[in-house]
């Protein structure tokens, strides 16, 4: 149930940092890093009926097996099989590795380990594309891009001409944004620490900014002058708890619903006043902004070819796989959005 | 916009008792508790025209001004006027008190009061049902009974053949079991710290029984033993912190979804990992099971009387106002559901 992928294009999602740096991770090393991708099918092994070499692909973090409770069920993309597991550095089958250096083992992440010229990915975790598609672009919907989209769309669904919060304006918070400008919303306020990712999240429908450095108060309570009480949806894409209780009771009671998508530290807690709950306010949270890899992944990327979704404007950076610690620089220094990681001919 | 009802019975809440004891919550002192009640107006003040002396009327904690965006939501019922607020003890539209003892004021409670013959309520928080409804078995849906069916219906909203969890089997608890049954669950898992109730608790469709005290573990671990990873919905009704936190975290990742109805003290703290959150469970809160009083509560009368819905099973003491204390008694050792006050002749 395994296939090689040559990976021809990766990039570099935040997620990837905190499990390099493993800080408030647990902390599994010598790891070859790396999820959002694309590529073509190397060869397969036994069992894999679905694919065969040459086929364009998108490998992910999160795998949808299609035969468990969540891939039968029409709300969950969690599979029990193949859903993301940061701690485990070993492929599923049998426990064992497909990397190695001078025969000491290195660990695999997330079941995709896409840093890499040649990767091993279950069956379960790769999407197969329009073989048309660009893979230097649409391999940043291998993991931010659909998971900020669908957070919004699949998960928030903001109504026409609602008020949508998005906290973290990196490329999840900014396809999450996206998402509530496909919707329809009205206004799009966006919050980061970061005010340099102002200027750049105008070209995505936002249309406020808050900085709540800029203010002695809480920013939930900001946005609820800004909005006669709350809004109506939040996404919170920063991974910062502090960002995530916010998010919740920064919407509106009554009505407000907050997803969180931001990857939360070990030792992380979420903590609010239950009254905010009893208040009709509603949380919730999503993986790959509820997508079901096998089966949505294909018509995301029909967006893209079809000019729902611009992905340009994500990329603001490209370079060879022998630079790729430019690339978390950029990430590290909060500068651009996608950096686009070329594994060479 | 105010009206004078003759209360003709009231039960006793929870809600009216930590109030009273105001342990957790603010103390307003000297008060007139109840809000749990039926009776007939008996005159209606200035600017009332859906009103009339002689009308069967449920008063309610919570209002329906019809006016705000709450009222015209289809999503909220907190109406921003006469949402419930239990800090309150003067009427709303002079900051001024209907009650007095020898000069000296008393303040009102939630805006109903209804331990009195005669009280003072907004119209906006009094529904008129069916003149035929027997009053002495509707009053119970002035609070517990619809609050818990509607938790269940309007926002747990199990699919058919479900599991649902009940956390506290008090009336409210119970009623959102009836709800679940009528919903077409499957399993219905009543979870209370006291044994009495699992007896009473099979009349209300309850199907197994948990009780943490039996345990040297969570409770939410013993529910995910024996449900495969967690019950579809759960729907708290205890008032305690530590069941709310239960509540959410028993439910299954994927699809679950957690109603909170219990009302928490002032300092309590809803902590989880938000992990949890991410894993695509759900939580919710409500009030008055979502029902808008005006606009809903008849046709929940209209569910009793067409026999869809039984309310004499909630009824388990009845004694005249002069013995309102033995109703204290009843609720303090758990015995019991709803005590029904006769307010007398
Ligand atoms: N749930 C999922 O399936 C999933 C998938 C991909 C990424 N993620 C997570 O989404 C988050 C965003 O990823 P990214 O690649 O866009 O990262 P990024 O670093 O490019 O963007 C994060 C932004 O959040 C801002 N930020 C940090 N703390 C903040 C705070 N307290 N308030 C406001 N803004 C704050 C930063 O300044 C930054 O601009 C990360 O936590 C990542 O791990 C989750
Ligand atoms: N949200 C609303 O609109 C609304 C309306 C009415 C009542 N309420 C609240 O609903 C709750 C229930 O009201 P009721 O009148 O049915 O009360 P009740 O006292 O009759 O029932 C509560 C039950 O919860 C059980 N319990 C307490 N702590 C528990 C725990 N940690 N785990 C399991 N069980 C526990 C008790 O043993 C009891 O059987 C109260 O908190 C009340 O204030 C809320
Ligand atoms: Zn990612
Ligand atoms: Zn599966
Ligand atoms: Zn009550
Ligand atoms: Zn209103």
């Amino acid at each position: 149930m395994e296939v090689r992928l040559k990976i021809l294009f990766t990039s570099l999602c935040h997620t990837d940092v905190y499990f390099w740096e493993a800080k408030g991770q647990t902390p599994v090393f010598p790891r070859i890093f790396g999820h959002e991708a694309a590529g073509i099918v190397e060869s397969v092994g036994e069992g894999v009926t679905e694919l065969k070499p040459g086929d364009h692909v998108l490998p992910v973090f999160t795998g949808e097996c299609k035969e468990c409770r969540h891939c039968k069920s029409e709300e969950s993309n969690m599979c029990d099989l193949l859903r993301i597991n940061t701690n485990r550095g070993v492929m599923l089958n049998d426990g064992k590795l497909r990397f190695s250096i001078n025969g000491k083992p290195i660990y695999h992440f997330v079941g995709t380990s896409t840093f890499s010229e040649y990767t091993v990915v279950h069956v379960g975790c790769v999407a197969k594309i329009d073989p048309e598609a660009p893979l230097d672009k649409v391999c940043v919907l291998s993991c931010g891009i659909s998971t900020g989209l669908g957070a919004t769309l699949n998960v928030a669904k903001p109504p026409k001409g609602s008020t949508v919060a998005i906290f973290g304006l990196g490329a999840v918070g900014l396809a999450a944004a996206e998402g509530a400008r496909m919707a329809g919303a009205s206004r799009i306020i966006g919050v980061d620490l970061n005010s340099n990712r102002f200027e750049e999240a105008k070209k995505f429908g936002v249309t406020e900014f808050v900085n709540p450095k800029d203010y002695n108060k809480p920013v939930q309570e900001v946005l609820a002058e800004m909005t006669d009480g709350g809004v109506d949806r939040s996404v919170e894409c920063t991974g910062s708890i502090n960002a995530m209780i916010s998010a919740f009771e920064c919407v509106h009671d009554g009505w407000g619903v907050a997803v969180l998508v931001g990857v939360p530290n070990k030792d992380d807690a979420f903590k609010t006043h239950p009254i905010n709950v009893l208040n009709e306010k509603t949380l919730k949270g999503t993986f790959f902004g509820n997508y079901k890899p096998r089966t949505d992944l294909p018509s995301v990327v029909e967006k893209y070819m079809n000019k729902e979704l611009e992905l340009e404007k994500f990329i603001t950076h490209e370079v060879p796989f022998s630079e790729i610690n430019k690339a978390f620089e950029y990430m590290l220094k909060g500068e651009g959005l996608r950096c686009i990681i070329h594994m060479g001919a």
